[in-house]
């Protein structure tokens, strides 16, 4: 099966590598230490309830460990969760996160798009409700928004929950890149699963905490035979030993993720300026990567350049023009935005000649 | 949900544990530190395809390299077989490994068991063959056996997979033991899956390499199409990048592989012999587990003394009084006959006491 995501590294060696969306300062040295430490364990089989890692991130959230599951990253729940419930009737917006549309696909699901409009930033609004119907079984929302970047007003999105609980419908809400908002006030706390029961909320320590190659994510429901009904769908052992210390090591790095969403919002800003100033189009983003769109075959050309950005065309709702650039580092923006200037001014000098 | 395997370390902390069956030297060094080494490497996503390891495992086994597919430990693609598969009727033999059924259920899949006889010493013989039908969709089957230890014949493998190949029914053949007999010839080989498409090998590195907290298991056939459907009911980043790394370091430990081969079998033996001795009831193994028969509660009575063993009571086709206990080090199968020695006497004396 031919591969639809960022961060194909290894079919593109030796990239600077852009079209992953991951915390650009990777994963930190405690974190590391601790899935080596690990290494010590895994003649064993792993801890099948992750008792540790569910004690330890449950006082984080102040929730009860009951509420948790624990996956091999937040795209192994999707499944799980799909398998599960299989829905028969599911909704999704248009553009999202493929793996959604592939678990539903798996069980035979119905698809119905609900199209983001680029003309309104590609923002969720309040006719979104106008989908959800008494024949709709699972919906699936992203907040913050991938690819995308925006996020969904808070207000909209308890409107959803309130609705999807009214007409029992599974509302999956994604927040895997929530942790990198500037104002996490903005997101449906975790305390919503109390108001809510038919609310799966799902998180990763993947892109905060840059560890997409251990596989480590999480969902939380107040709904306990849903989480039992996932385990029945799925192996005992399906999270790692060395995940399992990486997450709680990880948990341990509050002040890292308060310093990378500092940081990420101001480099954001700096290239928002700088796409704007070469007329690159993009559209407003609250996290750590942004959707541009262009003339240009940005792939291609960057590509040439050593740059690997996303192309976002194989989404449903979006086509070629359209490309995921994720925030990193200020030098590496630098030398992203570099090779933009290098695509855009002789594009424009070609222009010029062309007209004369 | 409730845990239903051995291993259980989590549970009874600070036991001895004899109720999982893995080589009991554990990871090697090399192992460990690939592991340790591609932690370098977790900021990035894992490779959807296992490129290295599955070109490196593609020339160890002699096998094309599309033939293989890997997965979240073995028990992973257990799941996403039956998922991709979706089989109406399957026939399990009992006792047998519960995931089978377990995935088995969460298709709602009809499942007809072979019971194997305790006075055959739960040995396959041709009657199983009756069993294949036309409206059978699935079998699976275990080489060596688990929970057992028994080896089917060869010969009857073959009929069984002829069978299968007439009728179109896909036979999952679990080899993860495969690598502790003391002579291989007697397992179905890979080659055999050009001579039948309906063969699916499960494999895994978690038993030989004893790494089952790292979470690699592999399988292998020559229907391209199944792989691609298996792919299409989970996520592409299944495999971690430490088990990947871990994976292709365990390739080259064959010596170490051999000597352990060699260690079991005198082991087992050896602890054939003292079972024998102190007239406990054993059923002849091929591998480094043993299923043992006892009126005594073994698993309670060697929990008082420290010592963890499987309770096999929760196998379809056992009850209470077999037990199964791993082939472990010498020193440590001494601290279990010893145990035992402690068990059987007294239990005997008390007995005799009755008795007068």
């Amino acid at each position: 099966m031919s591969y639809m995501h960022g961060g194909d590294i290894y079919t593109y060696e030796g990239m600077l590598d852009f079209s992953v969306n991951i915390n650009p300062f990777g994963p930190s040295p405690a974190v590391l230490e601790a899935a080596c430490e690990a290494m010590k364990t895994v003649g064993a089989y792993p801890d099948s309830q992750c008792r540790k890692l569910r004690q330890e991130l449950a006082e984080v959230l102040e929730i009860s460990g009951d509420t948790l599951i624990f996956g091999n990253g937040a795209a192994d729940l999707i499944f799980s969760l799909v398998f599960a419930e299989r829905p028969k009737k599911a909704i999704l917006t248009a553009p999202s996160f493929l793996e959604y549309a592939q678990a539903l696909k798996a069980v035979g699901c119905e698809i119905n798009y609900h199209y983001l409009e680029e003309k309104q930033n590609f923002q969720l609004d309040e006719g979104y409700l106008e989908m959800l119907t008494g024949d709709t079984d699972m919906i699936f929302l992203c907040s913050p928004d991938n690819p995308t970047g925006g996020l969904p007003p808070l207000s909209l999105l308890q409107k959803i929950a309130g609705k999807c609980e009214k007409l029992g419908i599974r509302m999956v809400l994604d927040e895997c890149f929530c942790e990198f908002l500037e104002d996490t006030e903005g997101v449906l706390s975790q305390t919503a699963i109390c108001e809510y029961p038919h609310l799966f909320l799902l998180r990763a320590f993947t892109k905060m905490h840059a560890m997409p190659g251990l596989r480590l994510g999480y969902g939380i429901t107040s709904d306990r035979m849903l989480l039992h009904n996932m385990e029945r769908v799925r192996q005992p052992w399906s999270v790692s030993a060395p995940a399992q210390a990486a997450g709680i090591a990880a948990l341990g790095g509050a002040d890292r993720v308060k310093k990378t969403r500092i940081f990420i919002t101001e480099e954001r800003r700096k290239l928002e300026k700088k796409l704007e100033r070469m007329g690159v189009t993009y559209f407003p983003s609250s996290v750590n990567y942004m959707l541009l769109k262009s003339s240009y075959d940005l792939f291609a050309l960057l590509k040439e350049k050593k740059i690997l950005i996303r192309d976002c065309s194989n989404y449903e709702g979006l086509k070629k023009g359209f490309y995921r650039i994720a925030v990193k580092t200020g030098e590496e923006n630098q030398l992203l935005i570099q090779a933009l200037e290098e695509i855009y001014p002789i594009k424009k000098r070609r222009c010029e000649v062309w007209q004369k």
